[in-house]
């Protein structure tokens, strides 16, 4: 694979760190393909032989492919949600590699929005459905081939170390969910701990999230040259109070903020993300880009690229 | 789909109750196949053309059928770690497909070890894809068929709910993760929590598990008929001091209990587990049955037999 090696030679956060340089943008085009809800010209494309979840597939696949031509290049990367592609079965998860590999050719990192945790050999085995690789009697298998994927800490960090790992063998990142943009993120991540009142930062108090991002600010180490470490936070845009906060606790952590758009959140709210450096702060957006025609009435792809090239310039103006 | 129909017409907590009673069994028989760990048997089956992952998917089909037809006797469920199907791509969810297939036509229940978690219409298509179908302009598309998956709750009560909700609809459960098996559970499961000092129960302090355990509880509602409801609790078997606490809190969830076997813990300590029923406490074993040849020395299928009969026999004599 060797165009797989000359794409993993730098850290993952090397990588982004230049490629937002490159592109001037630090807006991530997620992908959450409804097969309800796919622009007209995808559908048009699918053959008309095939079983409905053959169809359906081959429509989702065209959908992203046209949804990535038409906003990619507003972008820095792409952050495909499995979920939409798993409920299509085998074929939805060809259709996920199929949209890898087109975001890739397009010059785009991708950001594997998987939210996976699990035990020990569990947690390696997502590893390498991820980024890694997996061997077998038949010769070595690769895995997904993004650069990075969404982790769910829930289960402590011999959970979390798996992953950890497996993405730095492969020059991957990990962003672990830290808090979310949901309402319900108070049911779990805000609770406040009991201190213990000796002060070293540990048993201190605080909230859950905020346990988590020290554990994030631990797995990640000392960062690279670009000033960011390969482990980073998911940190809801919908919370722009905590945004400083979360910084400070991960001065080196790259953030992936989803909730601009379509769940509220404003870019102008999330400054201080912004901090180590323009990757510091990826701005996620998806249905307020993919859906922009519903309320603008221009043709889908123009819609899409107006609304990633009008995130991308607030983003890129702070 | 008749034979789906058929097959959901009660709830998941009255099938799984009255499957335990038919079988006369608890056990659960884990399926996290390792391509470089399966039974000589299957890799023999194996055709000698195909790409490697389509051969090693192969291997993991003919391996998980060769180890259902051995153990299923003893089971009443099996659970499929969804990270093993994974990482072979699409070729790893048709294998992953086949065998749940293969394990109703045995019988037996499923149980997809998903362990996902994510907001809103994400979480929506998780339980698309693992229990419910997706309306898609070419017909509905069928999920995987599973009778209930594993859940993280990290993100709170609305991103359940979801997950939730789609298992109901399609007569399906959901095990919500309270308290894992390894030792890392100790960072965030059990962490203590502030007291508000009013002692509503809602604010009182105690653990972040205990806080998911009443969320489960709130979530399962009423049981039906079986004495169990269709929200279960994913609950380490590593840890059994906790077992008694989490019957308290959830008295009417089923208990899927992970780390009998290989992560030591033992089907004496899980009696609490059983309170509302046999069905209300699941032993859940993988390596030690799958592997169980490695120290016995005899055949994979005789030796995964005889250690899942030995599991069955010791929970049912509680």
């Amino acid at each position: 694979m060797a165009d797989s090696d000359q794409h993993r030679r730098a850290t993952f956060a090397d990588r982004l760190a230049d490629l937002v340089e490159a592109r001037e943008s630090q807006i991530v085009l997620g992908l959450d393909p409804d097969p309800m809800r796919l622009w007209p010209d995808a559908l048009a494309l699918v053959p008309a032989d095939g079983s409905p979840v053959q169809r359906a597939a081959a429509a989702v696949r065209a959908h992203c492919a046209a949804l990535i031509d038409a906003a990619g290049p507003a972008c820095v990367a792409v952050k495909p949600q499995l979920a939409c592609f798993e409920r299509l079965g085998a074929d939805g998860w060809a259709a996920l590699a199929a949209t890898v590999a087109h975001a890739r050719e397009r010059g785009l990192l991708v950001l594997a929005d998987a939210k996976r945790g699990d035990i020990s050999v569990s947690a390696a085995a997502y590893a390498q459905a991820l980024v890694g690789s997996t061997p077998t009697p038949f010769g070595e298998v690769e895995g997904l081939g993004a650069d990075a994927f969404t982790a769910n800490p829930l289960l402590g960090v011999d959970a979390l170390t798996p992953l950890v790992d497996g993405a730095r063998a492969a020059g991957a990142g990990v962003f672990v969910l830290v808090r979310t943009s949901n309402p319900g993120a108070a049911d779990i991540e805000d609770l406040v701990l009991a201190g213990d009142g000796d002060g070293d930062g540990d048993g201190d108090g605080g909230t859950v999230w905020e346990r988590l991002a020290r554990i994030v600010a631990q797995l990640g180490g000392s960062p690279g040259r670009s000033g960011l470490t390969d482990i980073g936070a998911v940190v809801g845009a919908t919370a722009p109070e905590h945004v400083a906060r979360m910084r400070e606790l991960m001065p080196h952590a790259p953030f992936l903020l989803p909730g601009i758009g379509a769940q509220g959140g404003r870019v102008e709210d999330i400054a201080p993300a912004f901090a180590p450096g323009r990757a510091g702060g990826l701005v996620s957006a998806s249905r307020s880009i993919a859906t922009a025609h519903e309320s603008t009435g221009a043709p889908p792809a123009a819609a899409a690229r107006a609304e990633a090239e009008r995130l991308r310039a607030a983003a890129w103006s702070w």
